[in-house]
């Protein structure tokens, strides 16, 4: 497609009209930026008009509002629903503009109104306290994508369109994200896509030119390598590049009308049974950064170069620069767009959509308006049998598999739950969910390929960035799902659950906004189990990491066993406007209660298991607490110890499924009240707590507490290997013959028994020396039981 | 290239010979994972010759073998310098093996020596409690790559040539960690290469089809997308691809050969100079997972697909899989390729390159052994006159600039000190540095660009992963280096930062390893000061992330001013094997000491500061302690509301630079001891802390001190907007107006001050309002200054 070819796209008038409806766009975007008062510039514009702080970006803000004007030409034409997300970073001027001129800003914000004084407000709030921030973000109507932090847009895409049939999503990627790693990987979304019974992503890539100081590669290869790569990442692209508005406003058009027809066919040929992956289009727009704004400032270069990133003058103590910006705003001839009242002029009104046709107004943009609660099956119809604690070893992964497939099948009408992870689904113990489903895939299969299909519910890619952005984008258009992940390696997310947590924090304050489904995490592979890994896979940390985000959003859960493991995945199935974060191993493990006590367990968060503890009803001399499988199952083997070493000494056993319940209730609502924390941990014992992640996270969660300075915390400090699954216990002194040693430390009535200790420590010895001999754990240890199992 | 054409490349007694030290190579690698003894198969197989646990990965293993052999050959044919990376998780059988066979394994580790008693450690070590681990690590010679985490393989390698001239970097790229989006990024990393200075990467991309259960993407799409793909990227790809061994040697060979003189064929034309950006050669190996393993394992296909990622079999209580073992190890016939004493056949050992041209031996991989101390000017040349504390305003991060540029300067000539950062330099006010450098780019130049060009040593690409995987390259090279990133978005590389930091613990752990450069990050555009940019630019976690690394590795600093500063990067730039992370702000900010004051101070790296404080010799009625830049500035401005208020009340002002002297000393190294803790924070005074990030973290690193139950903690607690400056420290309640309601709280002797506390509230309110009118904070506190400087 060359401007050339596309001339007689679009009727004059029409092609007027756009154009106009451009100016108000990019009108309404310097004035957001600039301007504190006299919005239609009726009079002579003085420095009292003028922001005193000039914060915002000016760069990507009008090639926004030219896609954006196209793509509602688009759906006029053709009655399309189609989604809008901006990429680029900070392109609120633009996205707010247009979804302004469009009416549903106003609806919204009836404040915000359709005459001189809603423009004034528009204006005003605008990057000043109190208003709205300068990039997409929950506040604005139609965005499921903030563009703060980049590289997320085409992964949100993808999410969102899965399972949406009729959905196209037009993703806006600035050639500035394009450089980022989950960007780059983004685009194989293609090869996760079914043509039939998914809807359809439009990639606009944004070639401006320009990041904030910088051009950008993309912008800088040749015209046959872009396009080569993009053809190797298969797809389709058509370019529509230059400068000046009549041919761009042609060019785009026909872009616009060939991508669409391209999307439907492939469509239509899937859904009548046509197997190939087809070869989407995407639009490669090429335009200038900054485009319609000053040519030059200063003498220096602006219009087409990174100067136009952010506000091109800033410095209004020169006169000229008021003259230039009068100039400026004026170009787009205000007084020809809005009537005397203020409001846009009805002709170019005529050029939006209607109702949910509208972008701003599409309810999958406000996707806990579609949510509906999944159907789930009774999880204590999962229930592991467990007739005494520690009679029965599995792996509690797979029991939570169980519940889950039938979770897939109970919605499989409804197509709204799937679950994602980086190819670790089978790996994690989750296996059962192929039973009912396959993984996604739309690149070439082959006849010995297992549970490989277009259909797929399972989406498997090894990036963990994609499988949080596609989750994402599926949870924000009201969907459900679970993210299954080895636990160090969720950290490579990190910063994308920090921006989905403040994007939930954020829209609680949004009235318009919709609860939307938790996002659930279950870590498993965890820091004690990485036989295969060794010390690069140990990295208890995200919990550390989730704990900074508000109290009201994050939640951390550590079931002990299957059947508090059901428990929980239920209750977070269940929940909304959260992150959930489950850990859990998928080892073969000793199941401690049966489903009647986990559910009471679960409900409670926390408790003394009393069947494992040897206080009767009065005060113990030491708590052994523990949160975590592994850290519970070393407990055990130390009460079991101590019982048969120490028969008088009066031990508590506590266990913690729901970490926040440690927290004071002031700063969590999950917290327990100090009376019934020091009901618990006593006022005045030691108490040695076995704790799965880095130990230092129970102090900053206990601190102020009654008894936290006889807190004594082990866990996770950075000490492993490749080893055995007892030797990584003990290197970090969580094993149960330390947290022996730590009760005779610790207990005042203990302190003398030296011969207890010299046999933990021989025992230890003998541990280190039979691992080094045989590769293996002590028989001792390997065949263990729990004294009420035996 | 098809395997046709190439069939004379190798003459057939050296193409016989690679192919024998291949079967060598996957013998040893299979032997490593299962054989703890018989390691020639000089007896029978028995159980008791296998490991009782059977872990490692298969898959990978003989493609590396393959690459390895037909690399060895090149450099002995060219004597290049070649480093080797090996991307694919979990590819250590292979790569242990090849560095065995060429005997640096045993140079380096005596007791696995070339030997049957030697190859027996060999195996029995793999994967084995005390062993190793089964990815390359830093136990492996020749490594300077973890293939733990998946995704860093290429930037590392773009980093590692970086001044390097001769270097190759052979790096192969596993077709799963193809998939992750810092590697799809990564493939740019041409675009930032200068032929004439830097080295080159020889890319080769390794399609052996599956991940842990799944197909991979670049293995399942039409061979003309795969080539559009990589030409896109800006390579001219070589093919090679089949599975029987002998005609893939030859093409493999020629592939090389071809890669390697196009490699020098760049270089010399850019080195006569020749301007344009070379098309790189990079090698797409297409061969069977598990390729030589087991066709079948219990009937199902093994070699070629998913079921070959780790130990094909491994319930060895089967009869069948015994004899299935021992007829798999025989087929690769040792006792032609071993002599009697159990070491490889001369012939064979001569196909190894010798001394340092080894890849296992190249001191390139040993970064520390080439590392020559920066030459630093002294950084008090470039104090700032401070006549009076607060008496002058400046950014900070521009002072660090003109330091960084005479860095710079003063190393041009040794060529070993870079800066990188995405597209934030000067944002970062570090634009000094283009006085005398530019920004490195190799892609298309315009005559208007700003400071752009191939030989530029300041690296910007807008993807954090890049950055950081280019420095640690740089680094682990035995170069200098300096990565500034805005706060919040450092987390993009949290788990990148986990690997390095445990690539440091382990390396201290080999002897042979020489300490490397320490990794210094520049966090700037914080937390309270995102303008433009809002909450989603908000968070300072990264530090509670880092502190949970081992102490020895890693440092926190948080200067308050501008020669603090100075004195802090200086220190860094001088260590080794640390992590370092400086936290400072780039808007301008009152300058609290001078050069003089501001080296003592950061010698202790906490302190009184006297001329802030009204508690003379004796002891405080109230502590006032900050650490960063802006909880300075409001506990400056706090401690000058109470000096109205309270003439009398007796106030210390602490302010801590190295915050780990927080932490006890037996945690931290740094650590102040009990005693000169309890000196500077009194043992039971009210201590209000203002801490630039989540409060929580101060309480984790002193909990166990003795007035740690009177600290009351101010930072951030994820409130924030788009707003003023001011504005963002009050909805965090770290202003100077909540300091000093919070020591009215907590001082008895003030409880009774009503009136005080009214007149802050009515001032706190007063603030809201006028932000809100004027969208600037209240006069009296953008010119407020500090009453010593008035």
């Amino acid at each position: 497609m060359t401007t050339q070819q596309a001339t007689e796209k679009l009727a004059p008038d029409l092609a007027e009209r756009m154009n106009a409806w451009w100016r108000a766009a990019n009108f309404l975007s310097v004035g957001q930026i600039y301007l504190l008062d006299n919005p239609l510039l009726r009079e002579k514009l003085t420095l009292a008009h003028v922001k005193p702080r000039l914060l915002g970006h000016w760069g990507t803000t009008p090639g926004l509002n030219f896609i954006y004007v196209h793509l509602n030409r688009l759906i006029r034409q053709t009655d399309a629903s189609v989604l809008f997300i901006a990429g680029p970073g900070h392109g609120a001027p633009g996205v707010v503009a247009s979804t302004y001129l469009e009416g549903t800003y106003s609806e919204l914000y009836p404040d915000v109104s359709q005459d001189e004084e809603g423009l004034a407000k528009l204006f005003r709030q605008f990057s000043f306290p109190g208003g709205i921030p300068s990039h997409a973000a929950p506040e604005t109507p139609g965005s499921i994508h903030e563009g703060g932090e980049l590289g997320y847009s085409l992964s949100h895409a993808y999410g969102a369109v899965l399972d949406n049939p009729e959905l196209i999503v037009a993703c806006v990627v600035g050639d500035g994200e394009a450089e980022t790693g989950p960007l780059a990987t983004s685009w194989h979304g293609n090869k996760f896509l079914n043509p039939a019974n998914d809807g359809a992503v439009l990639p606009i890539l944004h070639l401006n030119g320009y990041k904030i100081a910088n051009p950008t590669v993309l912008a800088r290869i040749p015209h046959e390598e872009l396009k080569a790569l993009f053809e190797g990442y298969g797809y389709a692209p058509i370019f529509v590049e230059g400068e000046e508005p009549e041919p761009m406003h042609q060019a785009m058009a026909a872009a616009l009308d060939e991508a669409y027809a391209a999307i439907r066919a492939n469509q239509k040929a899937a859904r009548e049974g046509m197997e190939e992956r087809p070869r989407w289009p995407m639009i490669i727009l090429r335009s200038p950064k900054g485009w319609t704004g000053p040519k030059t400032v200063d003498g220096k270069k602006a219009e087409g170069f990174w100067r136009s990133h952010q506000v091109p003058f800033s410095d209004m103590s020169k006169p000229e620069h008021l003259t230039l910006l009068e100039d400026w705003l004026k170009s787009y001839r205000p007084e020809e767009l809005f009537d005397e009242a203020g409001r846009l002029r009805a002709d170019l009104l005529a050029l939006s959509p209607e109702g949910d046709r509208r972008m701003s107004a599409n309810p999958h943009a406000n996707g806990g308006v579609l949510r509906r609660p999944l159907r789930l099956p009774d999880f204590a119809d999962y229930a592991v049998a467990v007739p005494q604690p520690g009679g029965v070893e599995l792996e509690s992964t797979f029991v939570m598999g169980t519940f889950l497939r039938d979770v897939m099948k109970e919605n499989d009408a409804s197509r709204n739950f799937r679950v994602f992870g980086p190819d670790e689904t089978a790996s994690n113990r989750l296996q059962a969910l192929f039973e009912v489903t396959d993984r996604a895939w739309d690149a070439e299969r082959f006849s010995y390929d297992d549970h490989l299909a277009r259909d797929g519910r399972v989406m498997e890619m090894l990036s963990e960035h994609m499988c949080q952005g596609w989750l994402e984008g599926y949870l924000l258009t009201g969907r459900h799902g679970l993210f299954s992940c080895y636990e160090a390696f969720i950290h490579i997310v990190d910063s994308m659950f920090n921006q989905h947590a403040k994007w939930l924090k954020s829209s609680r304050e949004v009235e318009w906004r919709r609860p939307i489904s938790s996002l659930n995490y279950l870590l498993t592979s965890h820091v004690w189990r990485q036989d295969h890994n060794g010390f690069s896979h140990q990295d208890p940390g995200f919990i550390d990491h989730v704990v900074n985000k508000k109290a009201d959003i994050v939640r951390v859960y550590l079931p002990p066993d299957a059947n508090t493991l059901l428990c929980v995945t239920d209750h977070c199935l269940r929940s909304w406007n959260r992150v959930n974060v489950i850990v859990a191993g998928k080892q073969p493990a000793p199941q401690w209660l049966d489903i009647d006590a986990a559910i009471r367990h679960c409900a409670q968060g926390i408790g003394i298991w009393e069947w494992a503890s040897t206080d009767g009803d009065g005060e113990p001399d030491v708590v052994l607490a523990c949160a975590g499988d592994v850290p519970t199952l070393e407990t055990l083997a130390a009460a079991d110890l101590l019982r048969d070493f120490f028969p008088e000494l009066k031990v508590r056993v506590i266990n913690v499924v729901d970490l926040m319940t440690l927290q004071p209730h002031s700063e969590h609502p999950h917290g327990l009240s100090d009376t019934d924390f020091d009901a618990l941990f006593t006022r005045d014992k030691p108490v040695i707590f076995a704790y799965h992640g880095y130990p230092w996270l129970i102090h900053r969660l206990a601190y102020r507490r009654t008894n936290h300075d006889n807190m004594h915390v082990r866990g996770y400090v950075e000490e492993g290997s490749t080893t055995t699954p007892f030797d990584m216990v003990v290197r970090n002194r969580l094993d149960r013959f330390h947290l022996v040693i730590d009760v005779l430390d610790r207990v005042p009535a203990l302190a003398s028994k030296v011969h207890a200790r010299q046999a933990l420590r021989d025992k230890l010895n003998e541990h280190s020396r039979y691992i080094r001999a045989h590769g293996v754990d002590l028989p001792e240890v390997r065949e263990w039981k729990w004294s009420g199992s035996k």
